[in-house]
């Protein structure tokens, strides 16, 4: 065997061992027992040790140095194990361990101090999860990761590449045009919301018939409820989550539609490259613009709430919309709100920015966690005017940092960025996008997304692989542009 | 560190590592996508790797030499670790993985054609898990286990230190009365059966009410449906499966039973031994006794009818049986049936019997795959007396060898064994263990048996065992006198 070969078949197994974790990390979410959390998280961490110890084989540099990639697949696929080595080397495997241990831990005590509006409970976990995570950001930053940032080097890990600095100061770009058009839409009367009571079967199926329409694929996936939806797996087994309020069934719809976007991303990667470094979505803000194209760009525009109105009707009789129109005005309505996941397009980029300001603080030293209930509190009533009365609306409300996921939320922006950009493109592309949707044809769109984004995998970066897919490099413009478009439609602004 | 405290560190994280390799084996049976079979296939071959790799660690050698053994527990563990290393160290990783990986995808071809009736579909990987599971069973024998025979061999890893020669002598002694109670029972009327359907809710909802009452803990375990039920896990998260017929509420409401008899001695095993050697079930036949002794001497027997008939009628209203002594005789009714799993007791270990000398037969090369279910047909018409006309009935109904369950059917008849000893000894020692029955307090025996079995993990092998719980060696005498005695009394003999 040559030296790439060898490289590919030790990189393949790991790939499968990282599978088995995700499939821990889905059970974990949907179906373990409770008592299970501790034996969980010392199962987890056995499997970390185990990853930890494949990604830091001593013999990676060597078959490196040794490779040569018969492709430009190969070629990509090299470079991106030589940049996981470099970070998973410097992480001592005691760090990764327990990283892994305390992280399992921390998500169910999340869930249990959330359920009981118990900040307290949480912290003591929080605090230690920061930490390791700033050790561990330390560590990869003295490797060269993140440009020697250790902020950065935790950011790199889901947007290779992409720097707070650039990020904030997109975020500067943006913030003035989102509280303007806030502000004006606020000042004007919201439109009908829906009100009544919707029953979870039929919401269920709603969601199952919604995923077909985009083109889920059932014989590789399925659909479960969690506490936080989520996407699990890639290849064969794409799994999704959704969760359900009796009295708003579009909190059901949208989480639906939203983790389909993500699935569709990993089932379409091209097969071959599954269980290697290629085998899924190049970074988390690609994977959200998937989500979030898929949810907003499509879900929420008007002509799929043609196809939609007539679904509800069918399925709950006269719910309390009188068609398309006053639909498209309730899915998009606007008002203050103190989820991040059930924000409007208007307002869900000023919670990124809330938490990526406090994680640069926590991460800088200028933040203890002890103080991070307050700092958030306050943070929210000068962005949002209301106050957050209990923990489970403000500091409590998503499971990401009990995860250990610093350095994550603003790949939300970003993915919201890429859609703009995707959403140009395609509507330039496809002329009659939108009678295919009105008809409930979502897999026209993800046809084209599938063809641009999806069966790509990690083959390119992400500026690059948004680049090729719209002929431009990403920029905030689209996004902000489309959104006072439509927001200004819809409050006659 | 000590030789002793290093080793079993290395062995804990290798327990932790078996546990995930058996939440997948859950996923695969009860939660997985169709599609992932093959995906699944790898990432168990994987799993398959890493744990042969544990186990066959060169430092387990020199760490049992130097090891000192600080209590009894822990001069346990280090023989079972050393029996385990003497096995696996005798196993190539080659053909470990492999067979992990062929049995993997072997399940899902078993399930399709099970579902088709095609035996031709499933024999190319039938035979190729036998020829590994012989290179296997000849490759330890090689290295002393078994006493040095391959069939003894695979037998030994459910069923440590029993032998081929043995379990073949007590089946010789049994089968004669067996027969003879076959014969005499069928040449008399049978009892009514229970006809009519039993929608899956409510048979779901009996089943929980059943599993609670032998005391079952839902915080650690869950309930699911499957093809063929199981139990899966130990410690804090034991998962049980059942299934149901709409027409046949005694299929789902034993195989419950059976199974929730498995995952009590896992949930009872001494919480200390949780990731040890000693943290589970000792062997399949003392597993097979607790089920058995939950399904048959108390789920089958007067006393638990009369509670149980009282939820039949609250759950199914006048369900087709006027009172406990029908139903008692319904659930004891013994009629000719092609499927093992739905075997009344008189029959049962007949179906054992038959699939031993298959297997005997398969391993000596005396049969040869293409001809087994020529084989099994024939035995079977002329032990049961009908002709098998469909491949569900017959070679495709159980799972197990598709899994390369070779060398464990007769643990289920060495459980029903133990679980006539056992019933004896607890009997004596709860004189009013009747008069609980009734009430549904089956928490009563269960709590016998935690004392007596559960708590004790794999402390002690598994004749001294039942030794030590029944104050006498096991032997079948209490089983088949028991068994003449009930059936006598239920058909007038």
């Amino acid at each position: 065997m040559t030296a790439f070969a060898e490289l590919m078949a030790h990189q393949r197994r790991t790939e499968a061992l990282a599978a088995v974790a995700g499939r821990l990390g889905w059970d974990q979410e949907t179906v373990m027992p409770r008592g299970a959390a501790e034996e969980r998280a010392e199962e987890m961490a056995a499997m970390e040790a185990v990853l930890h110890a494949r990604r830091t084989d001593p013999r990676i540099p060597e078959w490196l140095a040794a490779a040569e990639a018969p492709d430009v697949e190969g070629a990509r696929a090299l470079a991106l194990i030589a940049h996981a080595h470099r970070r998973a080397a410097a992480v001592p495997e005691r760090l990764a361990t327990e990283l892994a241990q305390v992280t399992s831990l921390a998500q169910g005590v999340w869930a249990e101090a959330r359920a009981a509006e118990d900040v307290a409970r949480f912290l003591p976990l929080l605090t230690r999860v920061v930490a390791l995570r700033r050790e561990e950001g330390q560590a990869m930053a003295a490797a060269g990761v993140g440009g020697g940032d250790a902020y950065d080097a935790l950011i790199d890990g889901y947007e290779p590449g992409a720097r707070a600095a650039e990020i904030a100061a997109m975020f500067a770009r943006m913030r003035p045009r989102l509280v303007a058009l806030r502000a004006a839409v606020l000042g004007k009367p919201a439109p009908r919301a829906l009100t009544g009571q919707f029953p979870t079967d039929g919401q269920m199926r709603l969601a199952r018939e919604v995923a077909g329409a985009f083109g889920y694929d059932w014989t590789r996936g399925r659909l479960d409820l969690s506490v936080h939806p989520f996407t699990s797996g890639s290849g064969s087994d794409v799994r999704i989550t959704t969760r359900v309020a009796e009295d708003d069934p579009f909190n059901c719809l949208y989480s639906t539609i939203h983790e389909v976007g993500h699935a569709l991303y990993e089932q379409g990667v091209a097969a071959r490259m599954t269980f290697t470094p290629l085998g899924g979505g190049v970074s988390m803000g690609v994977h959200e613009s998937q989500s979030r194209i898929c949810e907003n760009q499509i879900g929420r525009g008007m002509a799929f709430s043609v196809w939609l109105h007539a679904r509800m009707q069918a399925l709950f009789g006269d719910y309390g919309l009188a068609g398309p129109e006053a639909l498209h005005a309730a899915v998009n309505r606007v008002h203050p709100g103190f989820i991040r996941t059930e924000a409007d397009e208007v307002q869900y980029n000023l919670h990124i920015m809330l938490r990526f300001d406090l994680e640069r603080a926590l991460f800088s030293g200028a933040l203890e966690v002890a103080d991070l209930e307050e700092a958030w509190n306050t943070r929210f009533a000068a962005d949002f005017g209301v106050p957050v009365t209990r923990p489970s609306q403000g500091l409590l409300q998503d499971v990401h940092w009990s995860a250990g996921l610093f350095g994550y939320f603003p790949t939300y922006t970003l993915g919201n960025v890429y859609a703009g950009c995707l959403n140009r493109a395609m509507r330039a592309d496809l002329p009659d996008l939108d009678a295919h949707l009105a008809a409930g044809a979502a897999q026209v769109p993800v046809a084209w997304l599938a063809e641009k984004i999806h069966r790509h995998g990690a083959l390119f970066p992400p500026a690059e692989l948004i680049t090729r897919a719209c002929g431009a490099a990403p920029d905030e413009t689209a996004l902000l542009e489309d959104l006072e478009a439509k927001f200004g439609a819809l409050y006659d602004l």
